[in-house]
């Protein structure tokens, strides 16, 4: 993405339309932005009037309001504590971050209620804080050049002004002229110029850090009606429009609202363009900051909820923490306000009433009254759908497929975009597959408990690097042992994949494809991913082509990490069951226990259970094919592993296409006793031909099952017809894919 | 318990009953059983009446007939299939199972309804049996002594006949004289026959096996009007009450209702005990059997209710299987039986809502009437129990302590029983630890994979001999790296350990203790266990004082298998992450990883995530201890074993006590990120004494936290006095154990 900000992108259309919002901006530079009413930023007076005239009719907002009555009230009713920071996780830090927590909360209430204790306790707070300030030099455990004051690191310092901001806009005008001298003398310019000069840089940084930067500069600037800082906050601090708010709404979403790093961190990332989007347009409504960039606000919450396992987990690709779901907090406020201003996304108040919770502000009021007044129990609609990566949308993306209802519903996720900055993982052309909620075969995430002090003070641990970002700890090829792109970051981040093709028009046979060129030098990869619905079988089936294409041989490398009990193997392998060492030396490979080692000349054939449902995979092995059996926790003297299985294949060759099924069938239900079908009906795929133009594989099984599956491997279009001849057959087709079936 | 078949029991006291309900029994040997009405088995005619008005009015009742009835019209519209039987789990199998489950549902449909579809359903399907049964010899796929002829063991074929007796009950007069006899001539008395004689050694057999038997003889007796099958059933093959159903219900319960296998297998040992006691109700009411032996079948019917997690979960030890509940079928039908004789045993009823369903019979229909006219929501009462083992409860027991409400309960098993037949393991004074529903310490149970047919059909795997069943699979001391009892199990069922004491009196302070003699020669064990609620902990302290006592130096091994995350431990330790092997080669240590090893010599600690909450154990170590991080699945080579840490002390010592503390503490919350105290408050044990007559320990942590406790090692008795000197001070206290808090 740096590359983007070094100016390559300067001429691209979306930029013209930066440069025409910044050049109405300057025209009416003398609007004096604080006529409004305040509040003014994320609440407005106007809001501040619904919330009083409407509590107690929704009970979805009386809830929440009740309760951050009760956290403030408490708050109140003890002294102020504004500790010397000294700690990156302890009391200090957590004491800070409750502190801004409750003054923006006592804010809100304060406009509700007019009680003065909330102004009250606002103002006290914010004195002490004056008073500790301009004491504090560099944070003791600053750790790198984003240090901060008042926490360790920058971050969380904008944090706490984008949410003091409000507290104090709220009190503004019940302040004394003498408290208000203080306060911004004291404490908030002086943090503001900490800000915009001595991290100058951050504030123009495209990059999720930049956001919470801009926000706080920029929510700030209104709160005290300073328009030079809101224009440094829109439009970077040369106010050019090359850095800022919006330029960041252009660079860090593709055109679709997928963000580059992932959901996870869109969680994340998108709570300072939400809030500040809100301040924005209580202030500045004639930049129709919701409709910039044909909505992408709304792309952007849209695509965080559609990037969800059947329980709402975020899909854990990159540094992701596996728990981390649409329940989050962050992710009400999202959702919330995107309701507000684009009405329902598609199910949207299922989300919202899962979450129990609504926003404390106009836009939670919007959904509590909308979920008071639905007449039927609303659904969310998951989709297949495709996301682009990349500002252009032009860096490959991601793809989703989906069958069946909720409940029963199988997803899988194909990744073949950018890499996502520093949070990046090396897997190009990795896959995640999900079945009824469950994971069954998985991405690992981040190594990482979070918060947890004892484990490295909660933050990323070094497996994160040494395993989690690894090829080899995805489910994609590594080729002769090392990662993509040598596993250099400023390669991969320069580098992207692409997209094929994808297509879920029909449910009973969605199809995606895509390619990689440049991960390893003189290596072509490319990989087709079929989601197909028969009655043949119980649920859907998934088809995995995996094609390597190379002048070369070398040494490829397919794991799968299946999430379940091992049931039963076709092939003869050798278990290393008394003495067991690693799978390799380096590159995360040192993080595997080999615990067996096969061969399969055959097809291969692995069935696990998982949860109350068998899954197979029938893997095409012509070609002489190693098989390994691991566990992840070698080299991990920490005990930070999570001890998980896989199975691994590897092939000795120059140009070969790794095909595999996974297939669901039978039932398992241990109270009543209860297995069905425990083994699979697929049991024989064959590579019939893989060549510049396609692949055509066979699949056979049980009951006289045989299906011959073909895909383009050249230039993908829906009008373009095949034909290519295998073992004494022409097979002929229209489009990117077929499927015949006996 | 097989010395007690033997002959030294018939001195007791209950034996006594027997003898005269069998006195009784045979004065009365004019009365014909057959002047009742059929049908007479486990559904009488005034219970069929009672079912035919009550239709419509239950819906909990009305939803089991339902089930029942669609599913024997299916049967009804198609053909009969009876197989020749070929297999031990396949087809053949599984159709006689069902077979026999629509014959015994298809009788009570038919006494219902009066429809004769299901009378001729039954009488066509007996015929064919009829047909079949004469042409059958030992079963192909008999493996042992206790071969069957339609299954491959006679369990199977007993069972078949407690079912397919009610089914012809049902239809007795229904059938023509000459169908009668083909069907009792062809098929039902050969194969009685074929179970008195050829079998007769499982009829007297005391255990769940001779239970089937002896209810399939009994039920069958009932049936065809038989006085000497019925006796056979009831007082053994010699009708001396040596044998039969009686003996069996005062030798395989202890006088708590504790079933000497434990509660996994209760749950289907019941079985034939509930439906062989209605029929005996039904057809002699004088034998009052539900009386028999102070309602012992109340008593096993409340035990097994009791014996389960938070979750209703079994208590896994022995061979059990984690997953089995009291949601099981077979404990719908006792549950409902026991309500419908008893009443409710305390919040019954809550067990009867979440199984979803009731019997189908008038036990059934009571919990039906009773579930629908309830007026509040019941609640089960979990509680702190002693169950005693072995007929005369004098074999020790197995403990319980529970502390807090359900939801947030703790839960401590001790076992200090009875080996509990083939199925028991030689873990004698082990110990479970539940929390919050969760396990925290585990058993590990039987290595099964129940029915499912890739994993050796479904049958127990080697696994659980050379591993579950072993000492060291078990929260215990093994000693010299021998499991107990030289792992004989001819010598250990002939052992049992000891009850010392056990109060659970004061809910802030509950202790049990057990003792252990001659499972090594020369080393004497106890355990005490103790639940202490505290308010200056967030959950109730587990105290563990395992005492052992010898003249001669030896290894003492004591593992705890903690469930979740490695967090942290206070001691250096050598990780073994780039080569694993085996903990030890024989005795269960060939299937444990040695993953780490390192010494203590102050107070070891160690701390685990499971769930929401934080765990640690703090042990003293002052004497030197050896500690070994394990994880199961060594030795394993066919991946029967589920991969799982262990944390495990060694010490080389004549005499020792391990002292530990289990505290939870702290709360985990991924999804909103917090963490809190992931650092326990108990920092420090110390034993001060172990001798003779005491212990006693000292407990030290954060905020001045020191606690002492003692417990007495000699006789126990709540009314003698102890006074203790150690370290220069004097323990002075009355009864078992005290505990003093500063």
């Amino acid at each position: 993405m740096k590359k983007n900000i070094s100016g390559e992108f300067v001429k691209s259309a979306r930029h013209r339309t930066i440069a025409f919002i910044l050049l109405f901006s300057l025209m009416l530079s003398s609007v004096v932005y604080g006529q409004v009413e305040r509040p003014r930023l994320l609440v407005s007076a106007a809001d501040v009037r619904a919330i009083r005239e409407d509590l107690g009719k929704y009970p979805w907002f009386d809830k929440v309001y009740g309760e951050a009555k009760d956290a403030v009230d408490r708050a109140c009713a003890n002294p102020v504590d504004v500790p010397k920071p000294v700690d990156a996780g302890g009391y200090t830090h957590e004491k800070h971050k409750q502190n801004y927590r409750e003054m923006q909360a006592a804010g809100i209430l304060f406009q509700v209620t007019k009680d003065e204790r909330y102004a009250r306790f606002i103002r006290d707070m914010l004195l002490q804080y004056a008073a500790l300030y301009p004491t504090l030099g560099k944070h003791p455990m600053a750790a790198s050049a984003e240090y901060g004051r008042l926490f360790w690191q920058t971050l969380n310092e904008t944090v706490w002004m984008v949410h003091v901001a409000q507290a104090y806009d709220c009190v503004y005008d019940w302040l004394t002229p003498a408290d208000r001298e203080t306060i911004e003398g004291k404490l908030l310019r002086p943090m503001i110029k900490f800000f915009t000069v001595e991290h100058a840089a951050t504030v123009d940084r495209i990059h999720n850090h930049g956001t919470w930067m801009v926000a706080a500069v920029g929510m700030l600037g209104y709160a005290l009606n300073d328009k030079n800082l809101v224009d440094m906050a829109l439009y970077g601090t040369k106010k050019d429009g090359k850095a800022g708010f919006l330029r960041q709404m252009e660079l860090l979403f593709s055109p679709d609202g997928y963000y580059t790093e992932g959901a996870y961190y869109v969680r994340y990332a998108i709570q300072p363009f939400i809030i500040f989007a809100q301040a924005i347009e209580h202030n500045q409504p004639e930049l129709r900051i919701f409709e910039f960039r044909n909505q992408i606000l709304r792309k952007a919450v849209a695509a965080e909820l559609q990037l969800v396992d059947g329980n709402g987990r975020f899909i854990p690709i990159n540094d992701a923490l596996k728990e981390m779901s649409v329940l989050s907090p962050e992710t009400v406020l999202a959702l919330d306000v995107a309701y507000l201003r684009y009405g329902d996304g598609g199910g949207w108040l299922a989300i919202a009433q899962k979450q129990g919770k609504v926003s404390m502000d106009a836009a939670g009021l919007a959904v509590a009254r909308a979920l008071q007044n639905q007449s039927k129990q609303p659904v969310f609609m998951f989709k297949s759908v495709e996301y682009t990566d990349g500002p252009l949308g032009d860096e490959g993306g991601i793809g989703i497929l989906r069958s069946g209802a909720p409940g029963d519903q199988s997803m899988l996720v194909m990744k073949y975009g950018a890499q996502g900055f520093g949070h990046g993982h090396f897997d190009k052309l990795e896959f995640l597959y999900y079945d009824r909620g469950r994971e069954i075969v998985q991405d690992y995430g981040a190594v990482r408990f979070i918060n947890i002090e004892p484990k490295f003070g909660g933050r990323y641990l070094p497996e994160t690097e040494t395993w989690s970002k690894q090829t080899i700890a995805h489910n994609t090829v590594t080729v002769d042992g090392q990662s993509h792109y040598g596993g250099v970051y400023r390669v991969a981040q320069k580098s992207h994949a692409d997209r094929h093709f994808f297509s879920a028009l029909d449910p009973n046979l969605q199809v995606m494809s895509g390619k990689a060129q440049g991960v390893y030098p003189g290596v072509s990869m490319q990989r087709t991913m079929a989601m197909i619905r028969d009655s043949a079988f119980a649920g859907p089936i998934v088809l995995d082509l995996f094609r390597l294409d190379s002048k070369q041989k070398h040494q490829y490398d397919l794991p799968l990490y299946y999430m379940g009990q091992f049931i039963h193997t076709n092939i003869p392998y050798k278990a290393y069951d008394t003495e067991q060492t690693r799978l390799g030396p380096a590159n995360g490979y040192q993080h595997l226990w080999k615990e067996a080692e096969g061969k399969a000349a055959g097809s291969l054939a692995f069935t696990w259970l998982q949860g109350d449902r068998y899954y197979s995979m029938i893997s095409a092995t012509d070609t002489f094919t190693s098989v390994f059996f691991t566990r992840i926790g070698a080299g991990d003297p920490d005990f930070n592993l999570r001890s998980e299985p896989g199975i691994m294949m590897r092939r000795n060759a120059a140009s070969t296409v790794f095909a595999t099924a996974l297939e669901p069938h039978g039932y398992f239900e241990p109270v009543n006793e209860i297995s069905l079908n425990a083994t699979g009906r697929i049991k024989e795929l064959k590579v019939l031909v893989s060549d510049a133009e396609a692949t055509v594989v066979e699949i056979n099984g049980t009951g006289s099952l045989h299906w011959i599956f073909a895909i383009v491997n050249g230039e993908a279009s829906t009008d373009a017809t095949h034909s290519v001849a295998a073992r004494g057959k022409t097979f002929s087709w229209k489009g990117n894919y077929y499927l015949w079936k006996n």
